[in-house]
């Protein structure tokens, strides 16, 4: 069975998660804790697993996969019912574009990793690392609202099926309401991560139903 | 034809013009000039073009496509030969890894738009900028010269010819070196960048050999 090693509030993590629940593939979640003092990423046994020392990484016959946006690609063309990507090309580097809006112009900029060196080495504080997080979440999610205007009357992101680009932004939409970001710039990103959200797959998905969740 | 919006410093875009040298494939390019202070990618015609405000952008028959990274798969797709990801999922997920720790773990943190803001905000100097940048690509270096160990025989980053991971590469050791980063602890990579750079899409493809390159 693939294992999946996972920690509930990382939105890379949660992006796998939809991904194999939309596919319906069987997995063991294996929780990694990458709380900043915790850092079970950074140790043995993981480390040698995995030397990039980030989750996720999933466990399959052939060997471990890391990257997210690549676990999703196998995850596709290993499962290749519901697609996650249309076959058109074009139509296929639509959602991508979109999906790597979120993976690669807000989401790295976001990361724990990278709010932790902000207050090491800038000596910024916690009011001033939220301002940079929903800085880039801001000025990602306006694009993607521009080019949603087209798309008034989807369900989903790109139609009537969950595609790439809501497994990436049911998870954004996670951080940035967890971050206080004002959402109503951005009415056509709420309505779909509202309607995704009501989806099985996603609902399995979700941080708080993972069995390593923090309760509050 | 194909028209790139283009900058010859931009890594993103010295990644799709490897991609398409690689294919073979003609193309225009027009240079955006993203120079902080000049700005182009932020004013009309661009901004309207590509709300996103960035480069590369590939304008095809069907219409506009962002994203480096979703720019090579259309160009994968659409030219079949040779191949920038091999066929295998499993193995297309291994070079698809490697290319994103680059365009998700590094790149985004190294950006143009990033080093200002730091500035900007946390009043960072020269040398911290400096510092910044070259934490992040040995830390995914790191990772990558790990796993390289694996392939100490291969041309190139998997195997004998040039694949999504050399395009990737490729354009962040520039950066690395511009940035005067230290490559001693990256033999492998060091290596594969040196063969790359010596096939005619590579060589097609460097900033130096842009019409908007800036000679010192």
């Amino acid at each position: 069975m693939l294992k999946l090693y996972d920690y509930w509030r990382s939105s890379a993590a949660y992006r796998t998660r939809i991904g194999l629940h939309l596919k319906g593939a069987d997995y063991e979640s294996i929780p990694v804790n990458i709380m900043p003092g915790v850092d079970e990423q950074m140790r043995e046994p993981y480390r040698s697993k995995n030397p990039q020392m980030r989750v996720p990484a999933l466990e399959t016959e052939q060997g471990l996969i890391t990257q997210s946006m690549s676990i999703l690609v196998w995850l596709d063309q290993t499962y290749p019912e519901p697609r996650l990507m249309p076959a058109d090309p074009w139509l296929g580097a639509q959602v991508r574009s979109f999906a790597l809006t979120i993976a690669t112009d807000i989401h790295p900029l976001n990361n724990t990793s990278v709010l932790t060196r902000l207050k090491l080495e800038f000596g910024a504080s916690e009011d001033h690392v939220g301002e940079w997080y929903r800085h880039w979440i801001k000025l990602g999610f306006n694009a993607l609202e521009h080019q949603a205007q087209q798309r008034p009357e989807t369900q989903y992101a790109f139609g009537d099926a969950p595609t790439l680009a809501d497994v990436c932004l049911v998870p954004q939409m996670a951080n940035a309401r967890r971050f206080h970001t004002d959402l109503t710039p951005f009415p056509r990103l709420v309505a779909w991560d509202e309607r995704a959200r009501q989806h099985p797959a996603f609902i399995k998905a979700a941080p708080e139903n993972q069995k390593d969740a923090v309760k509050k």
